[in-house]
């Protein structure tokens, strides 16, 4: 995909933030079909071609906007988890987090789940990458003994669905998310699983 | 969404659900707003004007669609569990049929995850119904003491997210599916959890 460098001023950097902010907005809630860019332009309050002095292409805004997913919620995953004791606290913390930046930016969740069919090299990256380094950090606490044994990499991906699908259920779908709750429960089942008390 | 009345003969009910099937086919690779009806009649092996004597849109084929993956996955999930000693057993026997159905029928996967832009009723009313049986299950098994106490709508959610997640890594994304090693890893985790032993 062609993509125009970043801009070098500062006006340059707020202003294509801005329409960043404005694209998430609109796709978010239109879905990436239906939103124009005289949406977002609008939406930015700026005119229709100042979006070309930024950006090629609605799909550019798009891909940008999944790439910002992956940074942002890998940013403020590692940060709770930084101060976690151990694997199993960090599995709580990083749970948390992730709900937490569901609630605060609903539509990148959207956005990143519209790119398996708009940009599907970019959704699988996002998740890969994720994945990629989740399963490295439980390789590293099995082999500390700070969580048992078992496959990373399937492990990993089963916890990222059990995020994702919390984040729709209880964040996206709920008018006043309980996230104490969500993240109490899934936690006990992610640390002792389903089996009876033994 | 207005629909046309099932066919009352055998013939009738063949050539719909031929149709149907190449609804399937096509709208799962090509995604709903590129897939036209003539594509679909085409793979059909059909002539466009039949399309309109068993649905009268794309909206309606798809709307169809949703619902059969509903009707379908929650066939068979229920017939791998009958035979299931208990409920450990049964989600071990869960996940495994839902990984062999994606497996099969990969286009109803993406249909469904399409859903949540196509038509978002249908995709909340598809998982929904599937949560809330899921949970009265998880409930009257930690009443009889075959699991641990716990939320049962959170764990329902928590456990659907990782049958949906590990189907589209470890199935759809991947050329040889290794359905035993995926089943086996996850279910270690959903009994177990992460804990160490003591």
């Amino acid at each position: 995909m062609r993509s125009i460098p970043a801009p070098k001023t500062k006006r340059g950097l707020a202003r294509r933030a801005k329409i960043l902010r404005a694209a998430e907005e609109v796709i978010g809630q239109s879905g990436f079909s239906a939103a124009t860019i005289a949406d977002i332009t609008r939406a930015a309050e700026t005119a229709l071609g100042t979006f070309y002095i930024y950006f090629t292409s609605k799909e550019e805004v798009f891909h940008e906007l999944v790439l910002e997913m992956g940074r942002t919620t890998r940013a403020s995953v590692t940060q709770a988890v930084a101060g976690a004791a151990d694997r199993l606290e960090a599995e709580r913390a990083g749970l948390r987090a992730f709900l937490s930046f569901v609630e605060e930016r609903p539509a990148l969740y959207r956005i990143v789940e519209e790119a398996r069919f708009v940009d599907p090299d970019a959704y699988r990256d996002y998740f890969s990458s994720f994945a990629e380094a989740y399963a490295d950090q439980l390789r590293a606490a099995a082999g500390a003994g700070e969580i048992s044994e078992g496959d990373a990499e399937v492990r990993a991906w089963a916890l990222m669905g059990v995020a994702k699908t919390l984040g729709e259920r209880f964040v996206l779908w709920d008018d006043t998310p309980d996230l104490e709750r969500v993240v109490d429960s899934a936690f006990a089942l992610i640390r002792d699983g389903l089996a009876p008390a033994r």
